[in-house]
């Protein structure tokens, strides 16, 4: 046996417990995780890693499950300065009296900036560490996710009608490419194609949303089959189901990321899990607004990947993943009519690897493995809410909240020390989101 | 004008927002709660109590919204030891293969009162005042309730198969009356009767129970039409659904607690208006063990009063109210197929009033009026996830969650502060917890 020097390392983080998505259903007990720079270099036991490593920072964690980051795979953050703007009114109510005139009034590069930053604040503290932006301003909202050191992916918007950030689809189109070219080598931003719906994007749209998204290798972030009326309305206007167009149109791919799914026939679920597409489900959204239940279990045994988002606060009324993983499990169960549904692991899954291989970044962030980025949310359990515990993952979904979340880093990158955000000036935040409210609630 | 001398009261509790419940909807901004003893004694605009009353205790709540304690219509918490012990199986495997090997293993008088205990801490740190006790031991139960200054109505259980707590349908009801007497006079604990369910009680029980309700005017607290399969055997095995045979056995009406109801007709929905029956929701527990949707809304429009419950924490896993009215909102609406259906304030009300009224105690607790008891709770609303506010009430469903509740009072007596549990050793609940969590685990 020789002795070696021990290696250095940034960061070297022990855990009582080490759930790590991937080997599915592990917990690994007394274990660390060691970081150097953005990357996680070794997930060994604690003893162990202590003998081989020399890191320049040691956490431990001792009453504790860490996990990875959390990653929203459908919000639109600037949206967060209208929580609860319109609650319990029917979705077209709530979009034509509410959300539009107020959107009308606010709409513009202040309030995305202002939005996306209290969203960030609130998923940090909530153990999300990445998102999948769905937006106007994509530019204000890359620059704000940078300066933060958030994990996102800019939805680059294209919709037939003017708003102040386009007005035209040519001008969607122009800008979409000049802010995909300011983030081509960004290590925490990038970018996605997002043609808003069937119903508000035509077939030319699409096809050069198709012609980008291959030539640029970019995901496609598609609201897809949310409700009854917008399956109705495309059987009426284009002779079939929006789904069917979509795949005529060549967009029914890998790239693709659809959100909501909640009308699904057994066709288009296989067709979904042969062609790659991901499934984003928004369970309480669908919910709240009546849109309809996903078969999110249907989908999973099919082999889809099956991703978890939570939609806008305008409709949610939040943006917790340890909810909607909550919800999800409770929900799908019912729905698939079989108490062994969306278990808890597969729950965790889809909202850490399934959302992050949707948003293409797989290979990059969602699971705590060697060679990954070090995107850690660690959550404290020994308090009276969370005890006794039989097991761990279980327990983090049927039992914790996003309240219990102690740590978090992005990037290697500590974001919340014990319940503090690191860096964010929360009054400030604070105050500006109270101007905004005055605003809004004038509208 | 005269001038007259302040009056003397206890405790003055100022509010940003008080909530009442009852005027149905109403927020009162710069209100304040006047409490003497046990008791409500006004409700006015903060600068008129200064003015009036001369407090012993003043307390400033500038960013809080004060609601009624919250009344857990149905739990067994003493299961709360058991809380996630089996998690994603079928029913009756999780009762046959998990529950009741392990209540073989442990029930007695010290789980009672360790499971109780630790469910007294988790329901005050959630803004639970009062709970809806379901299990054996009903003695220890009630002394832990009264040791602790919690409310709680405790089920004098009846079941036709022996248990620790007692062998033989006579031990039920001779114990039953024995635990009843001596709680007659006790202003926090009060008794009903418990008869198990209709598939684990005997047609001759269920008329001493009719004849003893009657009698000593105590609710019946009973799961009544929780499954498909418990209707379906009750057809074959007594010819008629178990509402109907309850209905002939003399027990519908407004003394009946009637729990989880996932199956009705519209005429056991019109059955429960006429008779005043109270109808449990515990949509979180139906969900997981796919028990069936709750018509709660339905049931509530037809005039049956509606009240909330969270179920054991062997099935939930939590006695988290905010949780479960943010669900049944959620649920509620999709059942309906309404997205006004279970509004936010009609939510706050089942959790409040609704339970109350189901308890027999809506004379008492349930709302913020002179008169009643002073279960108070409040709500921080200025953190990150809580803004920005456009209204109030559906802030407390949708956006804040039990880690929100800041301040509580029972029957006048603050039980948290600022967060803080008073008078509670939580570490060493904690401590036994732990030590019962080795015992179960190797059952």
């Amino acid at each position: 046996m020789t002795t070696t020097a021990p290696l250095a390392a940034d960061l070297l983080v022990e855990a009582r417990w080490i759930v790590p998505v991937q080997p599915h259903g592990v917990v690994l007990e007394g274990h660390a995780v060691v970081v150097d720079a953005d990357r996680i270099v070794a997930v060994l036991p604690a003893a162990e890693a202590r003998a081989r490593y020399a890191p320049r920072e040691h956490v431990v964690l001792g009453e504790h499950a860490l996990i990875p980051g959390l990653v929203n795979a459908h919000t639109h953050n600037p949206m967060t300065l209208m929580r609860g703007l319109a609650d319990d009114v029917p979705f077209m109510r709530w979009l034509k009296e509410y959300v539009w005139p107020a959107e009308a009034k606010v709409m513009g590069g202040e309030f995305v900036r202002d939005g996306v930053e209290l969203a960030i604040a609130e998923m940090i503290r909530g153990g999300t560490t990445c998102c999948n932006e769905n937006y106007f301003f994509p530019d204000v909202q890359a620059a704000t996710y940078r300066r933060h050191g958030f994990r996102a992916l800019v939805g680059l918007p294209v919709i037939e009608f003017p708003t102040p950030w386009a007005a035209s689809p040519d001008e969607y189109f122009d800008k979409a490419l000049a802010v995909h070219d300011t983030l081509r080598d960004d290590p925490l931003v990038g970018t996605s194609l997002a043609p808003h719906a069937p119903y508000t994007v035509s077939d030319a749209s699409f096809e050069r949303v198709r012609m980008l998204s291959d030539q640029l290798e970019l995901p496609v972030h598609l609201h897809l089959h949310e409700t009854a009326d917008e399956v109705e309305e495309s059987r009426r206007d284009h002779g079939v189901r929006p789904f069917a167009r979509i795949k005529r149109l060549g967009l029914v791919n890998d790239h693709l990321i659809a959100v909501h799914m909640t009308q699904l026939t057994e066709g288009e679920i296989a067709d979904c899990a042969e062609h790659g597409v991901s499934v984003v489900h928004n369970v309480e959204s669908n919910l709240k607004l009546i849109s309809g239940f996903c078969p999110a279990e249907a989908l999973r045994q099919a082999g889809v990947n099956l991703a978890i988002g939570t939609d806008g606060c305008a409709s949610n009324n939040d943006l917790d993943l340890f909810g909607e993983m909550r919800t999800a499990a409770l929900v799908g169960k019912m729905v698939a009519r079989d108490a062994a549904a969306l278990d808890a692991a597969s729950v965790l899954r889809a909202a850490t690897m399934g959302s992050a291989t949707a948003l293409g970044w797989g290979d990059r962030i969602g699971s705590i493995e060697p060679g990954k980025q070090a995107d850690l949310v660690a959550v404290r359990l020994d308090e009276i809410e969370t005890q006794p515990i039989y097991n761990v993952v279980s327990q983090l979904i049927y039992v914790a909240g996003r309240h219990n979340v102690s740590d978090v880093w992005i990037a290697g990158v500590r974001k919340l020390a014990a319940r503090v955000l690191v860096d964010v000036d929360t009054s400030a935040i604070l105050e500006k989101t109270r101007r905004w409210r005055e605003r809004i609630a004038s509208a």
